[in-house]
């Protein structure tokens, strides 16, 4: 290895340390923080993220990456690490500081705005807000580039490589075949789901909760599991990553899918290489394939039969009082109940798309000036009534209900559609190369799928674009059909169709 | 406030943000820690502690505080300010970083070594490494320079302006005045504290804790506590400051007084003022002037009769089957057993100090080259004889049992026993000047304690010596007939002398 490379390796290392360093502060900020030190926790996030930012984009990391960019002795793995690390150096550098600061401030008051409007119910509060960050946002672009499209460039922050062009024609595909399909299945008779909504006692969700972790492989001597308001995942190395959960004593679900969701980021995480620590090579690829990840385990594993046949005694025990006269099937049917509503995190796994591609659609919009901030929620509710057939009451409820705008996060949402189609074509994949995957989920036996995945995917880091992953793995490039074909065969079974 | 002055603030307080990070990252470490994790973790807070060192001896900083030394226009706290971390550079910055890197690699080695040689009762596995981090803490010293004598330059790491002369007047005084009235307690008719070993239910203990803190005015809205395998208080600044306690089911008095013991040093981080963030004058004096808050709540306040007169009928209906024959004096006197022992961190109130003077003793006589490390079991185990009548039966148990040499820490333990003797006399100005206070806290109520002491200590951080504040508070300075009357007078009464 070169002296160079190895340079590169240990600044890399170092601000690996940093950046995971305020991911702790942040876990605990979520996790166990005392109400008084709200703002010097914040303080210090600031200063501990700043100081790993100006490492990265010193001058002297530029001349290093600039160097190695030219050096034809580094093998593929190190070559490929060095071109992703000098596209993100880009990315940061071409920013203007002034600039970054501002953004900041413009974030900063979008987000108590979006904050205040949503409690109150008051767009008109939040509006002047967001119009400016969507400024911001624009000059963004300008200043990273445009090579296509100018959403384009938005995208690439979460989903390298990715084009509107592509989303345009994936979803395109989901309006003309899903949007009747689910159509169809609201016709139907209804699945029954009482039951997931009794009572459920707090400890004994917590106690299960743990049990369904170690179930799908999550390895509790690399992480561990805690309460906070809303779900989320986060590594500080493959060694140590942590999941929370959310847990109603109303509602059955969010215990279960927050569990299994988290969990399934987590597997991810865990499985990247050690060896690799701080590099891309030891890094997740896209927020598409992370939520690939998440996907496959919530909806491929978590939400089938063979899954539930295997796990269905243990949480009957773990409550059975409530689920006195319900079986695996009965449990399987409820948990896959298709029903259009208004909030896109309570979706079941059809409609969700249909929430994704209203957010895609009007983000487009707003990137190419088609529609004003002012128009918004009009905008918003018609295509609710539209796609989904739902009347939107209130903003809250409507173009309110998501952070992400207010953080200035434009681009993400389609990762979370992109991530359930590449889960069944993933998923389809294992079926072919595991003889008798099924039968072994069946056998509460999930190690094959996980060590699958392992190989095919964690183990390789950043080493491949999602689109080469996603050839190298099935053979072909993402492809709406996978997800479609899915979907029939399972909700024509549920449904009786 | 002038520019520079502000430039200083700013720089101190990023420096502070950044060492509390890594703060977080270590109360994690021993809270939370997954076992897979200790390596990276560990790595982690290197860095980042590595980075707040950086940033605290750069040049730039040095010369800031050359110029600020000179500004006439400061005003007398920001003066202080200016002279302490002027101070803290200085002695940062005299040790070559060569030399601090070989430093910091012979106390891992010695670490180790001690640990393994405390397993397996071996000192002679430890040491050599032992031997040759005291020629690296020699060679420390004359980095450093000398005053008066080679150990005040170690003391005063831990207890700023601390002379080796005064320690030895007064741990003259322990032995000449102490010792004999310990041999007097030891002849008399002892107290039963049989009840205090039964058997006790970890949640119910847990839960009884939370009360205890709550009850002597730690606030758990800037704080929060955890279980750890040993307890420590650790703040991120006054709003988060945190405890942990250890809970043992078959020992009433590890969660008793961790719990108290902890909770008076969090009260002092949680009373600094937050306006001083990250200065000297919002950091606490001394490990002595540390001590002294929490050996006054544990010994003064805890283990005083008003106190549980108050306090006892909840712990007794936390636990009514074990505490059911034993009324409050009762249990003030079990706590209150005075008993020459082997391990120094179980050791009663009285006979803690012996502990601690023959720890004085060696390491002075270390440092004066008067005894050589294969000795050192020798010496230890007739000074216990000496002073405590009790035989060491093994090297573990004797000159092995504390981690601080292993450490490289010369000169931290006699602020144990300052802060004791500072507890004494802080309280008997309390006394004087709160009407009634004993009183009071038989009534339930502590926080006329907990005021006089933000109001005398907590609220100038640094901006008194440990001498000018007992000189301020009291008129004198310290003094230990206040803890030997104390000590007569107390015991004098549970022991019927």
């Amino acid at each position: 290895m070169s002296n160079k490379y190895k340079e590169y390796q240990s600044k890399m290392r170092e601000i690996a340390d940093i950046n995971h360093a305020a991911a702790v502060l942040g876990w605990d900020q979520e996790v166990n923080l005392p109400e008084k030190a709200n703002q010097i926790r914040s303080q210090q996030l600031a200063t501990v993220a700043g100081i790993a930012h100006e490492k990265f984009t010193s001058d002297e990391m530029g001349v290093l990456l600039e160097d190695l960019k030219e050096d034809e002795n580094l093998d593929a793995k190190e070559k490929r690490n060095i071109k992703l690390t000098k596209k993100s150096y880009d990315r940061n550098t071409k920013l203007p500081k002034s600039f970054v600061q501002e953004m900041s401030g413009a974030i900063s008051e979008s987000y108590f705005a979006w904050h205040k409007a949503k409690d109150e119910n008051n767009f008109a509060h939040y509006a002047p807000k967001l119009e400016r960050l969507i400024e911001f946002k624009k000059k963004q672009i300008s200043y990273l580039g445009v090579e296509d499209h100018p959403y384009d460039t938005l995208l690439d922050e979460y989903e390298p490589e990715a084009k509107t062009a592509d989303l345009e024609v994936l979803f395109k595909e989901v309006k003309e075949n899903l949007v009747p399909f689910v159509k169809q299945i609201s016709e139907a008779e209804q699945v029954y789901d009482a039951f997931m909504f009794k009572h459920f006692d707090k400890d004994q969700q917590w106690k299960y909760s743990l049990d369904l972790l170690a179930d799908i492989g999550y390895d509790f001597k690399a992480g561990r599991q805690d309460v906070s308001a809303h779900p989320f995942t986060t590594s500080f190395g493959s060694q140590d990553v942590r999941v929370t959960t959310r847990i109603s004593e109303e509602n059955l679900n969010e215990m279960i899918w927050s569990c299994i969701h988290e969990g399934g980021h987590a597997l991810y995480e865990q499985g990247l290489p050690v060896e690799e620590y701080g590099l891309p090579s030891g890094s997740a690829i896209s927020l598409g394939i992370h939520e690939s990840q998440s996907r496959l385990w919530e909806n491929n594993v978590g939400r089938s039969l063979p899954f539930w046949k295997a796990h269905y005694s243990k949480i009957q025990n773990a409550f059975p009082e409530q689920l006195k006269s319900v079986d695996a099937e009965g449990f399987y049917k409820a948990m896959n109940k298709v029903e259009p509503s208004l909030i896109r995190t309570a979706a079941d796994e059809l409609t969700y798309h249909f929430h994704v591609m209203i957010r895609f659609e009007i983000e487009k919009a707003i990137i190419e000036e088609k529609v004003k901030v002012k128009d918004l929620p009009e905008l918003w509710n018609s295509k609710y009534k539209d796609y989904l057939n739902v009347d939107v009451p209130n903003d809250s409820e409507g173009v309110l209900q998501d952070i992400h705008w207010s953080h200035g996060s434009f681009g993400y949402f389609p990762t979370y559609s992109l991530g359930s189609f590449y889960a069944v074509q993933f998923y389809n994949q294992a079926k072919k190369e595991i003889p008798g995957l099924e039968g072994k989920i069946e056998a509460g036996d999930c190690s094959a799928m996980l060590n699958w995945l392992r190989e095919n995917i964690h183990q390789y880091g950043q080493q491949y674009s999602a689109d080469e992953l996603c050839m190298k793995i099935t053979g072909e490039k993402l492809n709406f059909k996978h997800f479609m074909d899915y979907a029939k065969d399972k909700y024509s079974g549920i449904y009786g169709l």
